[in-house]
């Protein structure tokens, strides 16, 4: 026994793991690897939407889930359900505390306001309809424009087909276009989550941690009217009966085995140029993290002796932190690495192969050399109008939104622009209506002096004259004269009232133009010069499409000549990522690991009986009473709580359907370690995992804890 | 891959690796096991007290250590020189913070005074000597009586052979003994030590901890005469030169290596009887918790604005912290084990075997039946006395000692008790001297108030009346009226002056008779009583031992009929175990597990620049530039720090050197982990792991950051 063994555990499914999220009809391209990774279904039979198995997943905008029974029950995440278990709890019955269990359906209860489930029913490649021969001829905001309106006419075309939703989506930065039609349930309701204690036990401290042991799952269920059709909630709906669902795995998951995710992940950066990583890590991210940590502390100062406002930015707070630990964290892994001078190699070798034929030469050494000079100056132009660009106040931007929706809404439906559209509205309502228990204008002021102290600092070149006049800003000003000018705004706006702002979103351009609020009269005033803005940036934005497309046409081609598929980055459409369970040869500390599962055992360990480790005492009880029924593993003597594996995912496959090789599920992906962020630019096999938990866990509680009986029946267990 | 390899490279040492701290001359018998584990010496070898390697090995008393060059160079743990190091620090000079190098004989300076260096020259079995036909046919008191003469002809026997000190061990609980005969070295000279921040890395807050990345090693030369003959201090001392010397590994330590320690290991209880550990951890673990944990409130609270006494009480409150850490450690890992059920199991075979046959039954009956019930005797003294014993003032217990002493004096020197004679006379004097720097009247008075408070409180009759008398105690004390005898003790009592308390060193009894200091008083008074619970518990202590003989014979001929050796229960004495290095399945965290070796990285992760994590700036330094010379290892991309290892050792094993299959050392032992622990009792293969100190560790930091050539050159790696 010479070499580690541990190592040599990892070696071994590293070789037969891959990164990657690829699109279902991609798969037959690397059926080899899925094969020998362990797959045991034809690969092509994943290519099928309507089919078993992609036809039970499903996407709920922003997680993922799929359909468990023929009667449209959806698992997901807990925490992808959050809001709707908020919605239903009171003082008096607090379900985030206590869970809930609907025990049949006259008592499942409806999800939060907008909740929707979508089942993808078709996606086509549409690049020739948005890249026509016309548009290819044309250059900047022309070009952009005449994407736009392509999107609209075939989205327009598709949503013809009632109760559908439909959208374009770009792959490979512009390169190709497709159409995913998908089918809007509309009728959502909430069937089971377990206690916060469960579901969301660890917290924030757990949050991209491991040791891990959360129970991050919950049910859903899907409605439609009595015909089957998509349908608003009324008590009439029935449950909507998938063609296909996913079963629960009745074969032991172990360490090593192959496993595979299916869901919408949001959006990763794997194909990016060297320049664009050196911006992002060198002085975008540590901008952000130095703005989000100055923001903390002042909304922690202001906040510090006002229950109330301390309450109105608790999301924003939260948010904060949690995006502040996700770039510091991937800082972090990028201190570490060699992600720059590895992306400098490949670019380098890429370029090579454009300048070794004449061919290649002429198809893309044009669009490399482009694409370099287009980002430098987009990436200049970001540095130059930095602090300008987060000098507006946040009432001035709600008026300019809502100013230019209501110059939109003066025209034709089809002639507006794309986020304009009455399609669109309902989100500019839940906009407006948001503000009023987020906002508070004592922590807004002193947010305001802050960035508008560090824009009147920069060079006068660099500053906005038309900014500067319509707010009355000036150089030379005293910090008391700011803060007396930032007073007199607030004291002279009627935006923090819901009133006006409900007013404004149905009001005219000559109603806008008539009105006195300061931050609308400004916002007029700025129109003109934000439409130019607009126009100028979507003439860089025309020419780095076409550029940007062109690269990856050449990158494509490039790897293809190697013998390597290319998968496109995510873009919240449906992608398969396989991969093993396997845990790490190195832990958060030199000298440890990372096992492949928890178990039970962990729950015990953390559990304090309050805050974000408040395990439910039935739950602690039958652990101790070692009420392992059915779930029991003996390898680790205990049931297996939650588990690593080397599945590629990112943010929007919260609540993915894991599948073990049969395309039975043995869980669901919902985080990854705080070392795997930086994934979403550089996959290290040897870093990152996905942490999912076990299917065997969910059973387990629901069974010994939890007396989810119904469900347990209607998932065909008991 | 359907199984944990993680779990199966554990379970690959498990079946080679073995516990036992065997004696030398018992390695023959366990042969086949070394070979399979991967020694490639001959086993009979080790055998060979005064050959290579075992004639390298010595003891400094408490700690074990090896000559590793023919200058007597010595190696062992920086904690068991640490007194040494303290001893030749000053406020401009200071040794202990800076580390220390000798770069030539004349710059070593003197160990801490009594430090030794003792070589063990021969072990003989005297149990036919100890136990006589005379004494065989003897009980009780003179039973003890006898064994304690037989000591003490045959010790000064032994020592005619100047500069040797002898010692008689039992082993088996009285089974069998062995005379030691050690050469004793006592000018010992302090050559090397790293820095404190390197030495003792981690502090007590990594203590008894993993992962560790403690740098535990220093060097000691040991001097003799001129003639080569031991002798005190003397400039004219040359360098001994010691007839074997350890080499420092050339090929590299791997996990799942063979490895063995060599060394003194102090105390085990693995052969006790099922009683002994239920009274243990049910009764008397608990109960010491609780009183450390009181006793340390009461130190706290009484030193809290003294810093003089707080300083005075900091090395005590170190040692009780230090106890209640491993005690409680013990007993978390008893409440999760089946420890006592095991031992019960065990013990019902033993009983089974020796009632199969009449042979067995006539031999083993009736002592089995002795043990059981003597035990259960001695046990319920201990629990009825147990305020009692814990309620002598310290001043009065040292009086006591005092007292005893001048009566044993009184007699011929060979006539007197163990302990009480000629020889151990300096061992009296540190003590007296010793009180000067760790007590404090008002500390102690907090102390005997708790104590005595809680001994006038049990019943009646399990108090002791001329306890009482000699005190002026009665139950019926109000806590003012016991402080108010407490404090009229304290003022007057010479013993807290180092004059008294020299001059009783040397006072007669009828001196001591005479002496009107309280406790030397109340000392006399209660010398009868003393002498007569001795002679008492002389009485038991016979009984048990006849018995307990006879048991420890029967368990060993049991064994034996089944094919296992059995190693004596650790009592000080050379002892060799060997075992494989590697990590552990499972690490504190259920999620987490250990990988074998920790690497400089983590001294990186942990560094804090102060407090006990004070790494020195210029061995950041070294390995922020991957300055990593010969010591670098691909698998680790580091250089190793510590290592985890099956190596069944306790206290006294430390600076044990680690020797790989070919004899050379790899590293010193210096610590188990906090569920290791419980291994004095019950040595579980899949929890126990000792720590190391890897040598290439050692040789890494003296060559490229304490530049110590010298004796690099001298340990013959330059």
């Amino acid at each position: 026994m010479k070499k580690s063994l541990i190592a040599l555990a990892l070696f071994s499914s590293m070789a037969a793991a891959d990164e990657g999220m690829w699109m279902p009809q991609q798969l037959p391209e690397i059926a080899d690897k899925l094969k020998a990774a362990g797959l045991r279904l034809d690969p092509s039979e994943l290519t099928q939407l309507t089919e078993f198995p992609m036809g039970a997943v499903v996407s709920l905008g922003g997680c993922s889930a799929s359909f468990v029974s023929p009667q449209g029950l959806v698992v997901t995440n807990h925490h992808c359900v959050y809001g709707s278990i908020a919605y239903n709890s009171t003082p008096e019955n607090d379900l985030l505390a206590n869970g809930f269990l609907a025990t049949s359906l006259e008592d499942e209860v409806s999800a939060s306001p907008g909740s929707r489930i979508y089942v993808t029913k078709a996606v086509e490649n549409v690049t020739d309809r948005v890249i026509d021969d016309a548009t290819a001829q044309l250059e900047g905001k022309a070009r952009v424009d005449a994407i736009e309106n392509a999107y609209k006419t075939i989205v327009a075309e598709c949503e013809q087909d009632a109760g559908h939703r439909c959208s374009v989506s770009s792959f490979y930065g512009g390169l190709e276009y497709y159409l995913i039609k998908q089918l809007e349930i509309k009728d959502v309701r909430l069937v089971h989550a377990p206690a916060e204690g469960v579901g969301k036990f660890g917290g924030d401290t757990d949050n991209w941690m491991w040791p891990r042991h959360t129970g991050d799952y919950a049910f859903y269920r899907a409605y439609v009217s009595p015909e089957g059709e998509s349908a608003e909630f009324s008590e009439e709906n029935v449950p909507y009966q998938p063609d296909f669902h996913l079963k629960i795995a009745q074969e032991p998951l172990n360490e090593g085995d192959f496993v595979m995710a299916i869901g919408y992940p949001g959006r990763t950066n794997r194909h990016r140029l060297p320049s664009e990583v050196e911006n992002t890590f060198e002085w975008s991210y540590p901008q952000l993290v130095e703005r989000f940590q100055d923001n903390l502390a002042i909304i922690a100062e202001q906040t510090a002796e006002d229950k109330d406002a301390e309450l109105k930015y608790a999301s924003r707070v939260a948010g904060l932190n949690n995006y502040l630990k996700n770039r510091q964290g991937m800082l972090d892994s990028y201190a570490n690495t060699d992600l720059l001078e590895r992306k400098q190699a490949e670019h380098q070798a890429l370029t090579a192969w454009v300048n070794s034929s004449d061919e290649n030469r002429e198809a893309y050494a044009a669009d490399l050399a482009a694409i370099e000079q287009l980002l430098a100056q987009s990436q200049a132009e970001d540095r130059e109008s930095y602090y300008r660009s987060l000098a507006t106040p946040r009432l001035l931007g709600m008026a300019q939104v809502l100013y230019k929706l209501s110059q939109e809404q003066a025209k034709p439906d089809a002639e507006r622009e794309v986020g304009y559209q009455e399609r669109d509205l309902p989100r500019y309502q839940a906009y407006v209506a948001g503000m009023d228990r987020s906002f508070d204008a004592e922590v807004e002021m002193a947010l305001d002096f802050y960035n508008l102290k560090n824009y009147l600092q920069v060079p006068a070149e660099q500053r906005d004259a038309e900014f500067d006049a319509a707010l009355g800003l000036a150089a030379q000003m005293s910090d008391a004269e700011l803060r007396e000018l930032i007073n007199s705004w607030y004291a002279n706006t009627a935006l923090t009232e819901l009133d006006t702002r409900n007013e404004l979103l149905a009001a005219t351009p000559s109603q806008f133009a008539d009105h006195q609020d300061v931050f609308v009269q400004a916002a007029v005033k700025l129109y003109p010069e934000q439409q130019a803005q607009e126009d100028e940036a979507e003439e860089l934005a025309g020419q780095i499409q076409q550029a940007y497309a062109n690269y990856m046409r050449a990158k494509i081609a490039f790897m293809r000549e190697q013998g390597e598929a290319v998968y496109p980055d995510a873009n919240s459409t449906l992608r398969v990522t396989y991969g093993n369970v396997t845990g790490r040869d190195h832990g958060t500390y030199d000298g440890t690991a990372w096992t492949a599962f928890t178990t039970l055992r962990g729950i015990q360990q953390k559990a304090t009986g309050e805050g974000e480790f408040n395990a439910p005492q039935a739950q602690l009880d039958a652990i101790a009473a070692k009420d392992y029924g059915d779930y029991y593993v003996e390898s680790l003597d205990s049931v297996p709580v939650n588990y690593l594996a080397t599945l590629d995912i990112t943010g929007g496959n919260s609540g993915s359907a894991v599948l073990n090789g049969n395309a039975e599920l043995v869980g669901l992906a919902f985080d990854g370690t705080l070392d795997s962020i930086i994934s979403d630019w550089d996959f290290n096999i040897d870093n990152t995992r996905s942490i999912q938990v076990d299917s065997r866990f969910m059973l387990w509680q629901m069974e010994h804890v939890d007396g989810a009986d119904n469900l347990l029946k209607e998932l065909g267990i008991q």
